[in-house]
């Protein structure tokens, strides 16, 4: 009964998912769904991004278990974001979209990035309208996380090292992580930053410029 | 229909986790359930401890995702550790830890660890048996994570502060992270740490031993 009930579950997300991804791609709307733990940098790339995609129209969904911090931090540089609060649940699902999409205001042609919950399990069994998932890790939370986590990892068509000027601090064996990677997600590309200083992000725009022209053409 | 079926899986979750607590009540077992963050230092704050509280008996159990890469360190380093492998569960249960009791050798009078997995959100939601949980927070993670995932904290006796040689190089924010933590947790302590040189970990095994002593009494 429980299993079922999950499959019915699963199985009524991912229509509704479809449905919202169409409506936003027939609205040239590109969607990335960006997934990492608790304090992996994800408001930090988002802010970096969001500055190199200006003047081109972009909003932020802001997923939160509580606190709208970061929806409040991302308005105060100018970047127009919207919060979900789950009230608790461990990753957004279709519906908590369909429900914020309703009370948006965002162009057709925009870029919408949609920071999931802190969490580096949940968040990646769900599909919510996206046309791709980025994973987000700091070099903080150490090496074995693709050992440790390989939905997250493989279920992204690319993952965004975070934090890269603390490597030597807390001695990071990138080797060992991109080995990870490559066996939970042949072919993804590793972008390493640091999002205090901007490092490195210039690589992440022109692979989701790249990703957004293939995916809508 | 839904919310029936959740309750009754907490109901029931409750209910064993009560009968496996009293079971290591009853020998004399002290049971610690270590909740945080993917790569906040659970494991490298557990060698550090059982380093401490040798040569009394200790266990380790060590949940994950995927990979059994803790319990091998941990089991090099002759710490007696168990691994469940929940294959992609995101959080401990009681059933579980009764599965794993049941093929542990453990001495009456023992130390038990329990290594949740790493997810700041669902493990809050459920006992597995144990006598308290403990939070760790890594000051990589940023210092707003009280507020963001309150569950965590309220529900944690204390919370272990960790990599906070790093706390000027992620400009670290104690006030504001002391703060959260007081609002969601009145009372609990803090403990900084730095698992890799043992820095503060002797204060944190005394809160131990007194909590220990407390509630074997």
């Amino acid at each position: 009964m429980r299993l079922e009930l999950k499959r019915a579950i699963y199985e009524e997300n991912d229509e509704l998912a479809r449905k919202i991804n169409e409506g936003l791609r027939s609205r040239r709307i590109f969607t990335v769904n960006v997934l990492g733990s608790p304090g992996a940098g994800k408001t930090s790339l988002l802010t970096r991004v969001a500055e190199r995609l200006r003047p081109e129209p972009l909003a932020v969904i802001e997923g939160d278990v509580a606190s709208d911090i970061d929806t409040v931090a991302l308005k105060a540089l100018g970047i127009d974001a919207y919060q979900i609060e789950t009230g608790g649940d461990c990753h957004l699902n279709a519906p908590m979209m369909e429900a914020v999409l309703g009370r948006m205001e965002i162009s057709d042609g925009s870029w919408l990035f949609i920071e999931n919950i802190g969490n580096l399990i949940c968040p990646a069994e769900f599909v919510i309208g996206e046309d791709l998932k980025v994973v987000v890790a700091s070099v903080a939370e150490g090496s074995d996380k693709p050992y440790k986590y390989p939905a997250a990892f493989s279920k992204s068509a690319a993952c965004i090292l975070t934090k890269i000027d603390l490597r030597e601090a807390v001695g990071f064996d990138e080797g060992f992580f991109r080995a990870g990677l490559a066996s939970v997600a042949p072919g993804a590309p590793l972008f390493p930053i640091n999002g205090r200083t901007g490092q490195g992000v210039d690589a992440v725009v022109d692979w989701l410029k790249a990703a957004r022209a293939s995916s809508l053409k």
